[in-house]
């Protein structure tokens, strides 16, 4: 397995995974005269779908740049990515949950640990390629990665007040989902893509 | 990020979405006694499927053509390159409501807001380049993207009379929407494909 | 546009609607005590959704088949080419009239038309690069295309056949649509794949 | 018909099967009041969601090391691998089946026949490439593919067994199909990924 390979691959399943989400949004049967509150109704499923939209694109950029310093895959890298995939492409069922029932706290829960999922399976796979520099490009220590840690632990901390925060203040859990979102988008701009 | 892989990314996001928008078209469980009455309420749905399929087809078409300009990509421009992407993959929820609700006039507004929403992303993302030269393969200036701002006036022009229209005169909305597709479906074909 | 670009399109197009078939074989909500019998109800969805599949399968390998000889592409071909997508891009429509409506002459009608719309399409394409040398590899005739002729007229005048005889003998329209994807398979493996 | 073309045709399919499984957890209407019990009760979806993810996985991978040792492609083994792929992309409803009804036993029957189907097509495009030398890079005699026997016998043996205890102990069953899964995940790790 080149990583041209598994690259093409899991590029594949992103562009798949970031248009489906548009599935998950359902006019419900209704007849002319209601049309117009119909879709009002749907304003939160489009919020849910704009937000993850953008999500799943940050997280095919962070794949792309962490992709920059591979040379090659092994099995377990390879199935460290796989399960990555599997994380990515769950979440239009979370983003359709939060959609269907934006501000109660178990879909902002289970997005919240979709997210951290994902973010761990990215983080086992740097972490991973840190102890076999066979697989890099280029030398990428522990060392280096360490500097990562603050953005890591920032994002997933942050991930979990917006968990522990779902029963108690659905909206302030919410706002944080959208916040970093949002603040990823400019992160990853600003530090130029690779 | 190369422009090639980006633009791999965003082919793939326009051949799914191109594609997926046959899951609008869903009949209605039906007695066999009522399947061609059944079939035949199904017709705006397929008129609806062929336009937005050639307007999505347009889109990809107008992508490739804008991109033959460019060289390498920026964070900036990647993420205007992603909002066209999201509002590119919206498209299949108006084209839905098209052929649900076929002349009433919310749909008729939603599918020109989504259309104007999309041309203003590349729009955005050519004049972003004009100003950044770095970006591009040879000298485009916002001198030569002047000459192309009829075309844009002209197309998202009728798309505004369109939803205006959409209140009183529904019909007339609907056929400019199809005019308009066609008209560019030969402006396209006429000014050659690079 | 390069011919390439728009192969790897188009074999996008080919994947992507190939694979969202089974999205139409859909058990209707069942008490356990009854799966066996809802399972049994679902055989036409199924025979239908293999007869689609290889359908597919041959419109993707005729498509590339007939690429072979293309060198460039003009804006003419490209329209002609989306026109045979959204073709292709239709039959999970029909797969699920037919797999629903098993003999019943309206899905069978509709299947037939379909078919013979789509390689209409294929027709015109053929045709046209005929006509336009600067857009092949090698000289090709209109004469060359001559002698394809009599297997265009045969598949398509027996999916005439298998139209006007939905209405009457369902059973013997559905058996030349799956007679003639077995044929074609075993003429395009016999042939060869270029 | 390049090894390289069908390749890519045959990776997009997986890429879209692996996404799409997505598509069978779909959470049913519910008030608010009772939505940790429905998600609860979808469990098993996902459970059954997780377990396919990883063996259309598995055959990705299966299906590239394969393809290893191939130089071109027939017309018969083109279409091998289309009934292959066939057989894959079946696999969302067996998928599906087995999320709604777990641990009935006709549910448990349909996934192992339709895993048994796909492994016998990839079975047969290995053998059929033994007796073609010349779509071969490298010779690979049936010597060479009868030591892979013992490991094909195994699997497809363990899912007749699956098969067979799925009236009398499907949760049996059900475990077999995941500790096959897990193992041929560690199975294809160790032997390393070409």
């Amino acid at each position: 397995m080149t990583k041209h390979r598994l690259e093409m691959f899991s590029d594949g399943v992103f562009a798949i995974v970031i248009t489906i989400l548009i599935l998950n949004i359902h006019l419900p049967e209704t007849d002319t005269g209601h049309l117009g509150q119909a879709l009002r109704d749907l304003a939160p499923n489009v919020l849910s779908y704009a937000m993850s939209f953008i999500l799943i694109g940050l997280y095919w950029i962070a794949h792309h740049t962490s992709f920059h310093l591979i040379h090659k895959v092994d099995g377990a890298f390879l199935w460290m990515n796989m399960i990555l995939l599997l994380f990515v492409s769950f979440m239009p069922f979370p983003a359709y949950l939060l959609g269907r029932y934006p501000l109660m706290p178990v879909p902002l829960i289970i997005y919240g640990i979709n997210l951290i999922a994902a973010n761990f399976m990215g983080f086992s796979m740097t972490w991973y390629s840190c102890y076999h520099p066979e697989l890099l490009t280029e030398p990428f220590s522990i060392k280096d990665f360490r500097k990562q840690f603050p953005i890591y632990f920032l994002i997933n901390g942050m991930y979990l007040v917006a968990i522990f925060l779902a029963q108690v203040f659905p909206v302030v859990s919410y706002v944080i989902y959208i916040v970093l979102a949002l603040f990823l988008v400019f992160f990853y701009a600003r530090i130029g893509v690779k």
